[in-house]
């Protein structure tokens, strides 16, 4: 039996009590790792998660689709924005993308720390998670967050993930973050566009008029991407099975 | 309108938001602020929270009363552990404490950059929340959670107070921590002592033989007292109104 702890903030993973045969899964359900996921549906062969944008624009001069975000808004100089939904529209079979985010960047670079890191979101739930209970590993769900802040879209999906991983029998919850988890998740699943409204984050996006990955980011399993780190960036495994 | 913030960890307290006209409410219901309370109700006149074990020693050769704990254990020289129950089997009338614990003391230290603190339990929500709703102040109930990871039995009394202090129409939740904490606590106020076995720190003081302490934490609204920062301890105001 493998455990599932869940890691609310950025600012709580020096403090996880989870320390052998480690696999750590990022998640930024608004939007890097919907975004991720989709970016590999549309072709993408590689994802490198970049944290400052001067090293992002050195991976445009080489040749690098780019994408940024800062505040829930594209940043100038980038191909793409943080939007999942902007690469649904064309294929990028076999590209290259360099990737920074307000938070989801962050998240990862916190997890290279450990070799074995996945990324999460609601549209690759089932793909993952038929992922990880082959790994046999013991999973901390890492939540990005907002600056640091609790998020109520990241915890839902850590539920979520969390209770499709105790049902395949091989994963039991170790902590009180992941009990919580699972509670959220289970009083808002039936209900999740209402639920996911209260958010903060939900709100400032709905502000910033972006409806579509509103939409988007909240459709269960609408992605086959295993987004997994291979020691330089983020290859999608369901390619290569 | 004020607002109610949750902060869900020590650690995550220097990235609150509220920064105007602010009380920081502490929660540390396995057992600081709920032994707290039950020491006021039994006549403590001052307590005085205490980081380090060395000046808890000094409090004592000084002729205070001492409670000290480490891991849910009574520290050999200190006079009371950690144990509310321990408090209310006699009279302390006008007797100062000086007190030390593993969680709740680091986050009332940490709460010591504010003026304005006040301790919640499950046993004085509505003598505190009936005090708080004078005060006309944005609130932040910071859980003092077990070594910066998060506690179920924290951010559900910190649900229950925010449900109050809502219920006023004087309050309203700014933060998705707050409405993860309300939702939680409407899941689980109907069975409280189910729900709360769930909790790490609940099984780890059930396993210590804690029992009447774990039947006494979860009692709503058995103490009378709103324990209150004076600049120096705390002090228990419904004594003085």
């Amino acid at each position: 039996m493998n455990t599932i702890e869940v890691c609310l903030s950025p600012a709580l993973f020096p403090f996880i009590t989870t320390k052998d045969n480690l696999l750590v899964v990022v998640v930024d359900v608004l939007r890097a790792t919907t975004a991720f996921c989709a970016a590999f549906d549309s072709g993408i062969e590689k994802i490198i998660p970049v944290s400052k944008l001067e090293e992002l624009w050195d991976y445009k001069n080489r040749g690098f689709l780019t994408a940024a975000e800062r505040d829930g808004k594209k940043v100038d100089f980038a191909d793409f924005g943080n939007s999942p939904t902007d690469f649904l529209k064309q294929s990028f079979k076999g590209k290259q993308l360099a990737y920074s985010t307000t938070n989801g960047t962050q998240a990862v670079e916190m997890a290279k720390s450990y070799n074995d890191i996945a990324l999460a979101s609601f549209t690759n739930l089932n793909a993952l998670s038929d992922w990880l209970i082959k790994q046999e590993k013991n999973v901390v769900i890492l939540c990005s967050g907002w600056k640091n802040t609790f998020s109520l879209e990241d915890t839902l999906c850590a539920g979520a993930l969390a209770e499709v991983l105790e049902m395949s029998g091989r994963f039991i919850s170790s902590c009180d973050a992941a009990s919580a988890s699972l509670s959220l998740w289970a009083s808002a699943k039936n209900s999740l566009p209402e639920a996911v409204k209260k958010a903060n984050h939900y709100q400032r996006l709905h502000q910033l008029g972006q409806h579509n990955d509103l939409r988007y980011c909240f459709l269960l399993n609408s992605s086959t991407a295993v987004p997994v780190w291979d020691g330089t960036g983020f290859i999608d495994l369901s390619l290569r099975e």
